[in-house]
């Protein structure tokens, strides 16, 4: 049994989904492990973690304006103003998708389903600079 | 240190709260590990992950009509609506509950609380064949 | 390789965040591991795990009003009531914000965020006698 672990830098354009299936699985299949298991950390509290269908990016509009509707950006509900409109709103989304991922590791690769993607979700209206942890252990 | 891994197949029968639990336990049991941690990962995008109340069933009920309320089958909200009205509400409410749990094994056992239970959440409104990735390690 | 895992015990006062970052990482320091992961599991179904904002409290009672709109203690709402009326969305806002963590061990911590802190969301009224599980492998 042997682990690994590094830190992925991701730059985001303001909110959305940015997809990190290939940086990930690029660096899981360098590790050489047949079988283990992968956690993916998001080191933020304003984007998070989700895993969602990597077909057809309609998904991923329809998830930016779910989340807009179900957290809207109205000053007056919120105490927490001083660092932006979006940055409470942003937190209670990061609250809701989770910032943590546990993936099994098979045949030397991530046990994704066909349609599962990793995405990093930015919260925040303006391009920021996330910070991705992998570890893997496993044989 | 050794782990185990496996693929739980679930056929489910349209919308609604499948309970896990009997089956993990008894493949974390049949690993005969003592002190560990299980992951539990669901392989879909339209089916999550939860743990639930396990003694009254009404919690099931209510959590499933939460959720029908809080991501409306509307068409007109969403723009991915090729496979059917309940699939872009079926993403969304996965992204709200997630598709990765860890548990720590303690006493040969997964740590759950006595009233926890593990559920497999099939958002789709039709039956479908759903797999859960369970890894454990341990010694 | 090796691995250790413990209960924390925390008291809640009713409804709100408790910060269990500074038990979690005198724990994790006392196991003298360099890398690893950590996991954290919440033991019950009516309050859960959330990593959020450590700087402001705003953030925090920000985060308990949202849920308290989200998942109104509105009886006629639910079946599931005979526990009283904030035992059912106690169910749901621990569903949708998980009871596990997983957080990646470097240079012998959690690797938290700069602003990230680790609470334990209590979401009864009442205060409540709350175990959670510390699960910790590496080298």
């Amino acid at each position: 049994m042997r682990q690994a672990a590094t830190t992925l830098v991701i730059e985001t354009s303001g909110a959305g989904l940015v997809e990190v299936t290939v940086p990930i699985r690029r660096w899981v299949a360098g590790q050489g492990l047949e079988t283990g298991l992968l956690t993916v950390f998001c080191r933020h509290t304003s984007a998070s973690l989700t895993i969602q269908e990597n077909a057809d990016p309609d998904v991923q509009a329809d998830l930016l304006r779910f989340f807009r509707r179900l957290v809207p950006e109205t000053q007056s509900l919120y105490d927490h103003t001083a660092e932006g409109p979006d940055d409470m709103p942003a937190h209670i989304r990061s609250a809701l998708t989770g910032v943590s991922l546990s993936i099994p590791v098979m045949d030397g690769a991530p046990a994704l389903g066909t349609w599962q993607g990793v995405y990093l979700f930015e919260h925040r209206a303006r391009p920021h600079r996330r910070e991705i942890v992998l570890h893997l252990f496993g044989e």
